[in-house]
C-alpha cells in the first residue's frame, strides 16, 4: 500500500505476482511444456474495488499476469469466470499451460482467496503482430468531447463512488452520467476515457482492467443502480496503447431474462482499437 | 455411422458422450462438488469437417455435452480455445467442476484426441429462466428472405463444399453467397438460416454449433476463400429455439494484423434471439 501519497506505477504494484516455486520457465528457449503447473501468489490491494469487492478487472489483471509470466507471452485473448466475490487479501493463481506453440500458448488458472476459487480463467497468449496487411475497421473510434470536457468521477472521499475511482482517472462523457443523478438516460451505453491515476502507461494487462473498469451501461437504463454480477468476461487484446487515456463505449445490446451482456471497445490516443470486450452478467431486476 | 439414409437425430447421436466412471452424479440433489473430476469418452463423427477437420462448433457441442452433464445443467455461456486440427476419431472429454451453486454450476474441460490436447473449454451451466420484467433489445432479427428464397448449400457430393454442409439444412441470404464465385460483395457479413439435417431440433449444444457452422464472414470480404482457423470462440446461450430454422447473422469488425473477429447472432423462428457469439480467428493473407 503506497499510503497518502500515491507511488507512480500503482496499479503494476497492485497486480504483482511472485511464482512460488524457482525453476526458471521456458529456459530452453522454446516455451515452456504442456501439462506444466505453476503456482503463484499475489495481494488484492484495497482501494480498486467497488464496495469492498475487488473489481472484476482488477482481478483478471492480477490473474493474467501469472498466466503471462507462466508461458512468458502478453494475452491475446482471456476468459473469466467470476464465482465469488473477493476482498483485499492474499491470493493465489494456481496456472497450467494447456499447450505451447511456436507463436501462441494456452493456458487456464485458477484465483483463489483462503483456498476458495474465485476467478477461473482460460487464455490464449502470444505477441501482437503489426502488419502492413490491409484492415477492416467497421467505425472509427467513439466520438467523445475533449477528455478534459468530459465529466470526472467523483472522489470515493465523497462516499458516493467505488473506491475503484480513486485508482483511475477515467472520464464520463456528458449525458452518460444522468444514472448518478437519478436521470438515466434511457440507453444503455457508457462513453468516456478510461485512464490509470497519475498517468501510469496501460499496458495488455491495464487494458483487462479497462474492459472492466465503467459504471455498467444498463445504469443508463435501469432507474436505480445496483449490484450487476459478471457471470463471463472476454477480453481479446488487439494492440498496444500509445500513451495517453482510452476513448471507450460499453453497451448492453439484450437486456432479458434476468441476464445482460455488455461488449466494450477501446481506442488508445492515436485512433486505434486496442482491445474489445464483451460480458454476460445477471441482471438488476428494474424495479 | 448412420449409413446412406440417415437416421433422425444425427446431430445427437454424433455429440454423444458416456461417462467413463459409474459413481452417479449430483445425486444428493444438491449438484456436484466443487473439485469432482470426471471422465468422459465420445466419437468425433465423419462428416463434420470441413477438409477431414471437425468443425469447431461441432466439437463444442461434444465437449459441451459432457460438462452438462458433469453438473447436471445445460450451457449458459461456453468459451473454446482451439488447439489443433481433430480428425474424426475417439476423443476423451476430461472434466473438472470449479464451482456448483444453487443456480449456476462453472466448469472447465478438455478435449483430447490420442493423448493430445484439442480444445480447452471454461464454462457455466444453468437453466434459462423466463421472466416478466422489462426487457432491451437492440435490434430485431436479422432481415432475409423466406427460406425457400435463400440460396442452398452445395452438397458436399459436388467436391467444392465443406462434408459438414450435407449434416446441415443451412441456406444463405442471396448476396452473401458471391464469394462462392469469386465475386464477394466486399463486405464481411454472412446471413441466412442454419438448421439441422431432417429438422432435427435444435437444443442448446445445437446453438453451439450453429455458432460456428457458417461460411466465416472474411470470405465475403477477401478475394480468396481460405482456412480460418479459430483460436477462441464464446458462445452465450440466451433462449431455448421453439422448432425451425433459425435466422443469423455474422459480422467481422475489425480484421487487422493477422487476426479477425466474428460476431453471432442467433434467432429463432419466433424471432427471439436464442444465441450471440463472438470468435477470434487468424486471418487467412489477402493476396
Amino acid at each position: 500500500m503506497s499510503g497518502p501519497v500515491r507511488v507512480p506505477g500503482a496499479f503494476v504494484q497492485a497486480t504483482r505476482v511472485e511464482r512460488t516455486e524457482t525453476q526458471p520457465v521456458g529456459n530452453d528457449g522454446g516455451g515452456v511444456e504442456a501439462g506444466t503447473k505453476l503456482h503463484y501468489t499475489g495481494e488484492i490491494h484495497d482501494g480498486w474495488d467497488i464496495g469492498g469487492n475487488a473489481n472484476g478487472g482488477y482481478l483478471m489483471a492480477i490473474a493474467g499476469r501469472a498466466m503471462a509470466d507462466a508461458v512468458q507471452r502478453p494475452p491475446l485473448t482471456l476468459t473469466g469466470h467470476y464465482l465469488r466475490p473477493a476482498p483485499a487479501g492474499p491470493c493465489r493463481i494456481d496456472v497450467e499451460v494447456v499447450r505451447s506453440g511456436r507463436r501462441l500458448a494456452t493456458v487456464r488458472a485458477t484465483l483463489s482467496v483462503e483456498a476458495q476459487p474465485v476467478l477461473a480463467l482460460l487464455g490464449t497468449f502470444g505477441e501482437q503482430r503489426r502488419d502492413d496487411g490491409d484492415s477492416y475497421l467497421h467505425r472509427g473510434p467513439v466520438e467523445l468531447v475533449p477528455y478534459a470536457d468530459c465529466v470526472s468521477m467523483p472522489s470515493p472521499d465523497e462516499g458516493i463512488s467505488p473506491a475503484l475511482n480513486g485508482r483511475l482517472a477515467n472520464r464520463l462523457q456528458p449525458g452518460d452520467d444522468g444514472f448518478r443523478l437519478g436521470q438515466p438516460n434511457g440507453e444503455p451505453v457508457m462513453r468516456g476515457y478510461f485512464a490509470l491515476a497519475d498517468d501510469e502507461p496501460i499496458d495488455a494487462f491495464g487494458l483487462l482492467l479497462g474492459a472492466d473498469a465503467f459504471p455498467p451501461p444498463i445504469f443508463n437504463w435501469v432507474t436505480e443502480v445496483a449490484w450487476v454480477p459478471t457471470v463471463e468476461l472476454t477480453v481479446h487484446i488487439r494492440g498496444v496503447p500509445v500513451p495517453g487515456p482510452l476513448a471507450v463505449e460499453f453497451r448492453s445490446r439484450w437486456i432479458r431474462d434476468g441476464l445482460v451482456d455488455e461488449d466494450g471497445e477501446l481506442w488508445d490516443a492515436s485512433g486505434r482499437l486496442v482491445a474489445q470486450s464483451r460480458q454476460l452478467s445477471l441482471a438488476p431486476r428494474r424495479p
